[in-house]
């Protein structure tokens, strides 16, 4: 039987994470993470889907692990369609933030099942994925630009940094900001509008001071009158090591202080006690030893603004 | 608490699959699948971990999923040391059959984590691999050679067709054979040998007639005097899709119908009647619609030769 949606988005209380601060029925967006691991576990890494809440129509920030991830959510009935129609059907794009594997591996092994759709990025990003994966030798070449014969099923579009764009069959609009990931290696931030509510997604960044760049800071600048109307929703991000990795061998990461020394900097613009209550969903932990209990205390015990952590889990949806 | 192994290919009637016709104790190779699907799933792509039987000394042939099987074989107690350990101690070699993603994603985004080891295959894979995947661009370079910096963590060994290599710490030697995988591309089989006990693991192939080739001709040449000798333990051939698919759009793989030429074209040279009770392991069905069903029913009518078809399980250990 062909189902149609019984779409969890439209129903408060079930297989839901909430933001505790938040009045569900006024939460404008809905994210279905189908991985939010930082690499080494195959079937959960970096991919978040965002809607509309009650709409099926998403987008896909970061594609490191679809498959597993959308089998996940059909189990835990977060949807009620097949794994294949989810894939096919409810993704009407890709925001690559890098061109990292653990980024970008679900959406390359998924593409021969995959329906037309865009990819969009930064010009390096795309670049890589035209030069490296969809090619003919670790791959086929699914997309439109690249080594002979291109198969045409995605088109790159190439944004263009802090302008935004719309997503066709969404009523999502979205503007990309660099960052630094291991200076000179490049990254995206994607800043998620729908009708004047939005919603930051940052790919793996370091710290400005850990970089030498200016990027968060730039970033912060951008979102700042948003976080003071109230009108950001969430801000995803990466906090990969706890605080005892060197600040040498961070490779372009966060830890919970340099996460906390970013938000800092993002008061020190939008304004004394401006975070208070802000949803800051923590991304990307490399799930080595005890990481993840370590990470999250840290967080905790640095929580000087009073945000909101969110610790997303595959297939369990958020709203906000 | 560090544990030592309490390794079930020790014991006999724990989480095995197995093969019917033998006497357990006769076996001599452990498998253990830690990934069997024939692409989509991120969670579960082709890796088989191979070991004399009683030994934790494997090598690990194509490494698609990586993490996410160790980690469930682990839960099913086939390992008793950690993902992590089991990982670095355990796997003392990579063989690659080709270089498409859904064989090497598992060695490549676990190598931040893995020790020093080698990666065998033939020239054309380990370039590939050295271009494509081990660069600086869509992840680091942890190989020897290849962009700058080569972190050095992976030594290339280039095979060469039909000489055999032993494999330092292991009792095995290896022999590779070119295979052709949808021409011009190309893949390898691997011909494990203990002690002049075999078995054989072919990566993804199409048939001879299909890809116009005698690769596999001449690969039945070379194993027909093991079968007759009773001396070939188990062959590992995909079988990716049902016979409905059309021969034109096979992309360089395997029908149920198209193995049992292949069956037929050995027996023609290993002679009447020495396939019977030989263990065929099916493996990288793609996981979309009832292929996984079709394909086993149409391999058991096809069963001319009194094959003994094993579909392996992700972590559930086999032996031969």
């Amino acid at each position: 039987m062909k189902t149609f949606l019984l779409f969890l988005c439209l129903m408060p209380g079930l297989a839901w994470q909430n933001a505790r601060a938040q009045d569900s029925s006024a939460s404008v967006f809905c994210v279905v993470p189908l991985g939010v691991k930082g690499g080494s576990d195959e079937s959960n890494l970096s991919a978040y889907l965002v809607s509309a809440q009650g709409s099926r129509d998403f987008i896909c920030l970061d594609a490191g692990t679809l498959y597993a991830g959308i089998r996940r959510a059909v189990e835990n009935g977060v949807f009620t369609d097949s794994p294949d129609a989810v894939l096919k059907k409810y993704i009407h794009a890709y925001f690559i933030s890098h061109p990292h594997l653990d980024h970008v591996a679900g959406l390359i092994m998924n593409s021969p099942e995959d329906a037309g759709k865009n990819i969009y990025g930064l010009p390096f990003c795309l670049d890589i994925l035209k030069s490296t994966y969809f090619t003919w030798k670790g791959w086929a070449n699914f997309a439109d630009e690249g080594e002979a014969p291109a198969l045409g099923k995605y088109h790159y579009v190439r944004m263009i940094p802090g302008a935004d764009t719309e997503v066709p069959g969404t009523p999502l609009r979205v503007t990309a900001f660099p960052l630094s990931h291991g200076s000179p290696f490049q990254s995206t931030a994607f800043l998620v509008n729908l009708r004047g509510q939005y919603l930051l997604y940052l790919g793996d960044t370091g710290a400005d001071r850990v970089e030498k760049s200016d990027n968060l800071h730039r970033l912060w600048m951008a979102v700042a009158p948003l976080v003071m109307q109230k009108r950001l929703k969430a801000i995803f991000m990466e906090v990969s090591f706890p605080d005892e990795q060197p600040e040498k061998q961070l490779f372009g990461h966060l830890t919970p202080r340099l996460a906390m020394e970013e938000m800092e900097d993002l008061e020190r613009i939008s304004g004394p006690g401006t975070l208070k209550g802000l949803s800051l969903v923590i991304t990307h932990i490399k799930p080595i030893g005890g990481n993840e209990i370590k990470i999250k205390q840290q967080l905790r015990s640095q929580n000087n603004h009073s945000l909101q952590f969110i610790f997303p889990e595959q297939a369990v949806a958020l709203r906000f």
